[in-house]
């Protein structure tokens, strides 16, 4: 079964805002942009739940932000730029211009104490 | 008791995007961005109820949207424009470039049918 993903015409503003508005899928998206080879949800090593981690995942490919393929028993995860930026010119610079720091691969984000 | 508003630099851009990720806020948003005059809660005709209403007014003041001051038994709502292009340039922008149409003053946005 392959995943839904809202063709370019069918992004809706609200959707998409909603989807960046918090702080962990801010980050994953920003990490996304920092590098266009496409990533595993498991490399981004975000100290939340998989379950967690695969609803954020989810919020974004339903609005448009990402894109996730199959890849055998991986999801592969990228942005949708282009698709973004000409849909809604200058809102990605934008919020990635405001929002915190990306995630690193395989650096947690909270330090541990 | 005055209105909780939060600083410029209190200003979170996860907060924003939320408090703009509702279709109806956006409206409202849109309308004030488009004539600078302080507008009265009541006076957007939003098909929807009074608590509703108020509900999306204080998520837009609590994120730092708007600003919201009372004169006598009523609020007048303002976009906090400057505050948020100094703190997230070009969002704003692009977010109204975006977004739906504005909500004419007493205007409904359903037709009825």
């Amino acid at each position: 079964m392959s995943l839904f993903h809202p063709t370019p015409d069918q992004l809706q503003m609200a959707d998409v805002l909603h989807a960046l508005s918090d702080p962990q899928r801010l980050c994953i998206v920003r990490s996304l942009a920092e590098d266009s080879t496409p990533r595993r949800c498991g490399s981004f090593d975000l100290d939340i739940t998989k379950s967690t981690l695969t609803h954020h995942f989810r919020v974004l490919r339903e609005a448009g932000v990402i894109d996730q393929r199959e890849e055998g028993t991986a999801r592969l995860n990228s942005l949708r730029r282009e698709d973004l930026d000409g849909r809604f010119p200058g809102l990605l610079d934008a919020v990635l211009a405001g929002a915190p720091g990306p995630v690193s691969a395989r650096s947690p984000v909270t330090a541990s104490a």
